[in-house]
Formats: structure tokens, C-alpha cells, sequence
């Protein structure tokens, strides 16, 4: 740990600041060891808010990023900054203005616009309640509508990757594997292109199941979490996912957010999170 | 619509992409009626991987945004694109720079840190599972432990709501509101400061639950959609609120994000998506 004092970061955005603080952390986990306090100020919409945030960064010392689309309220956080010797990033702007010269088209400066009420956003809505409703396959109706099967046993991470690809707009319904279990026939009914089987290191669940045990005050050592429970597990997801012949992916040591790469640049679906309007 | 041709638009990280795709979306969505086509390449991690994208890159005459962090691909990237006149953005660099001379500490250069395997991660983790666990009032155990429970009639975005606020390392837990239906006691025992009231206009809500209908195969003006049903509903929830003295939020013509935004600013619940390890 360095001995630095805290380094203040501000971030700017006149709607949910979603796009600038997603910048600012990736920056900040290059430094694990570094004191940063991030301020977040969404919502920004009037000069005078955003000036008296401003004053408030330059007493701080502070690191400004900030997102605003809006000509006047990015024009005034520039100002602003200069005079004062602010250090100010704004990732935005020099993007919107290639893309203005190349269209030939003005931005819309509309704050927020990732986040219109728009038919992409609504099926995204729709997307995330399918994951809720096909979780851990309540019903296996879901199989057969969905965009992509998560196929898994016990602690390969089923639901949370379920709910990132929900986000991205896919429909997602996933089947907890247990080989005492019946499989619904719908699984051989969808194309083995949709299907993703999950798997992981028998250590790794061995030890990820101990620990869930002991969170449900249990005894760790239960037949749930043994080795050769796992392995006879793990045997029969590797046999269920040769007969179908679909993607095989090992989740240990994979966060969801590179299990979902995978699976969305794999299974060559339409990338959903990209559709324009 | 324009008659411009078509804008390529090269989204290039070492990682998922996450950062990148986000900022180029945000850019994008300012020109809805621009023709723009997004190639991404996730998880790029070799100088002659990344020089053949680049090439391809050159014949699309494409703008290139990427937000490699390893230093001899962000310098490959930065010498291909001066050398052959691309167009590139490279928006962590800087604040990267900034971020190492004030802490006097060298950046980890690790691709993808924002998604270490750490425990901020496992929190989230955790805290979409329990969302789904304790999604739609399914066990009233859940409003005892959530960090933030949601209450609402039908159609008030509670499910993609708390999967937004699990996202971001909130446990969420939420009750739709049925005035023929129980309130679970448990409700009345959580601080009311926890509890968020979701609310809407009748209209909306007409019109939301009509669409739903017809979506089942059903008759849209089925008691579930009649205005006077809805507004026994709404005001039956507000009862309840008065009662609660919760923080009460309509959510027609919002999006789960601003819906999402308010209740973090307005509870005043830690920021948890900016925990530093």
C-alpha cells in the first residue's frame, strides 16, 4: 500500500452516469493499492448544479470525468475547468464529433438516449423477466422459445450468467443438471446450437459447495459437496453434453462477464446489445 | 434517414469489452438515424491478432475505439493507426496517466480487472441470486435480510428492476401488491428507510396490461387491465405507503436505470459498485 493521500474522482453525467463510471472503475482496477473516492453526480441538468459540483472539485483537488451531451453543459464543464486548472476527461465528445463529420448528421444531445423507452428497451425488459420466469427450469416451456440454454449442475454459475445475457437482450432460460433428475424432453427438442453445457473443476465446486453449506450453517462435509458426489455429477453432464453436441464451457476461474463473451461470439448469435434503432 | 453510406465502427479490448462496447454505444445513440456497424473484438491479447483487426479495420476505413490496458498492445494499436491514418480512441489511457502520476504507482496492466474473481464480485454474485431467490414475494424471509425492498401492484417493473440494482451488488427483494391478497408481517418489521413504493399511471397501466393479454393469447379487457381495477390497485398501494411512510416512485416514462438511480441517490444506501478492495 502506497502512502498517498486519497485521490478524489468526480464523475459527471446528466442521466444515470452508467457509461463514466464504467470508465472511471476500469481505470481505478489498474491501481488495487491506490486510495480513490469516487464521487458519482448523475442526473446533472442545470449550469448552476453543475458549476457549484465543480467548485466543490476544485477545493477537492479532484479528477473530473464527465459524460454530459448536452453543447451548453459540456461547453461550461470545459470552461470551468481550464480556468480553474481542473483535470477533466470527457470520453465522449471527440467520438460524437467523428461521428458527426462522418454522418453528416447533428447528435441529438438528448441525455440519456442509451436508456430511451424504445422497443430495444422493452425487450430487454421482457428478456430479464423470461430468465426470472425459466430460471432453474420452472418450466419447460422456456426451452423451446428461448435464445440460449444454460445447461449446468449445481454451482457453475446458472442464474447470474442467465441474468448478465438477460441484460444483453437475450432470452435465457437455463436446467439445473442432478442425475437422480429426469431431463424435460424439450432439451432434445432445441437446436444443439442454442445449448450451452456449463462445467467446472470438481476442486473448485468441491470448495464453492463447502462454503455454501456453512452459509446455510450445515455441516460442510455433507454428500453434497464430497468429491466423488461431484464427479459422478460431472460425469453425467460430460455424457448428456456429448449426445448433444453443444458448447462446453468450464466456469472456474471465468468471471460471468467472459463466460457471456464466449457464448455470445461461439454461438454466432445476432448481437443483441448493438441492434440500432 | 441520411444517404450516407455505411460508418464501421471497430470496438477492440483485452478483455470482455464491456467499457468499450458501453462508451461507443453512448456515442451511437446520439445519431439514431445514422447507418453504423459495430464489429467487436473482446479479448484480444497478441500483437499479430490485434495487427490483422487493425488491417481489416483499414480496408472497412473504420473509426477504432479500444481500451487495451496491456502497454505493448496499446502501443502497437496507437503506432498502427498513426502510421496508416485510422481514426482511433483510446479513452482509459489518459485517465490512466493521471491516475499513476498522482498515486505515484504503476498500473497492473491486467486485462479485465474490473472483473477480478474478488470479493466485490462474489457479492454480486450473491446478490443476483438472491434477488431471483427472493423475486415475487417468494419467501417473506427475504425482506429480513434485503438491502433494499421493492413493493408494487402488477406491471411496476419490480423483477428487471431488482435485477438492475443486484447487478450492482444490491440484495433486492420484492412484493407485488394484490389488495385481495395477505401483506407478509415481515414488511412491517423492515426499516422503512429500505422500502421503495413503485407506482404508475392508470393509463399506463391500461395500456401495459392490455398489451400483456393480448401477449398471452387472451382478451385484452379482461378484469386485469379495466381502468377501475387499476385504480383500486394504485390505491390500495398508496394506503399501504402512507402506512409504510416509504419512498414512493412512479415509474411510467422512467427506465429501470432512472428508476434504478434515484433509489441509490435517495436512500442514501452505499455505492456499492465502487468498493475498492
Amino acid at each position: 500500500m502506497s502512502s498517498q493521500s486519497t485521490i478524489n474522482f468526480y464523475v459527471i453525467s446528466d442521466s444515470v452516469g452508467g457509461t463514466a463510471s464504467q470508465l472511471g472503475q476500469a481505470a481505478m482496477t489498474q491501481f488495487p493499492d491506490a486510495d480513490i473516492k469516487v464521487s458519482a453526480y448523475p442526473f446533472i441538468r442545470g449550469t448552476d448544479t453543475l458549476i457549484s459540483i465543480l467548485e466543490k472539485a476544485v477545493s477537492d483537488d479532484a479528477i473530473v470525468l464527465h459524460t454530459l451531451v448536452n453543447e451548453e453543459l459540456n461547453k461550461t464543464a470545459h470552461l470551468f475547468c481550464k480556468e480553474h486548472g481542473l483535470v477533466c476527461f470527457d470520453p465522449l465528445s471527440p467520438i460524437i464529433s467523428e461521428l458527426e463529420k462522418r454522418s453528416e448528421l447533428a447528435p441529438i444531445q438528448k441525455p440519456g438516449a442509451l436508456h430511451l423507452l424504445d422497443e430495444t428497451y422493452f425487450n430487454r425488459i421482457k428478456a430479464i423477466e423470461f430468465a426470472v420466469k425459466f430460471d432453474d427450469g420452472r418450466d419447460p416451456k422456456g426451452f423451446l422459445e428461448a435464445d440460449i440454454v444454460l445447461l449446468g449442475i449445481s454451482r457453475t454459475s446458472k442464474t447470474p450468467l442467465s441474468m448478465f445475457l438477460a441484460n444483453q437482450n437475450y432470452k435465457v432460460a437455463n436446467l439445473p443438471l442432478v442425475p437422480e433428475a429426469h431431463i424435460p424432453e424439450q432439451i432434445f427438442q432445441v437446436d444443439s446450437k442454442k445449448i450451452v453445457g456449463l462445467t467446472s473443476d470438481r476442486k473448485a465446486l468441491n470448495s464453492i459447495r463447502r462454503e455454501r453449506m456453512l452459509t446455510y450453517g450445515m455441516n460442510p462435509d455433507t454428500e453434497y459437496s464430497k468429491l466423488d458426489r461431484i464427479d459422478r455429477e460431472l460425469a453425467y453432464a460430460k455424457k448428456l453434453y456429448d449426445k448433444l453436441n453443444c458448447l462446453v464451457i468450464n466456469v472456474s476461474n471465468k468471471s460471468i462477464e467472459e463466460t457471456a463473451a464466449i457464448i455470445v461470439n461461439t454461438l454466432q448469435i445476432e448481437h443483441k446489445q448493438y441492434e440500432q434503432q
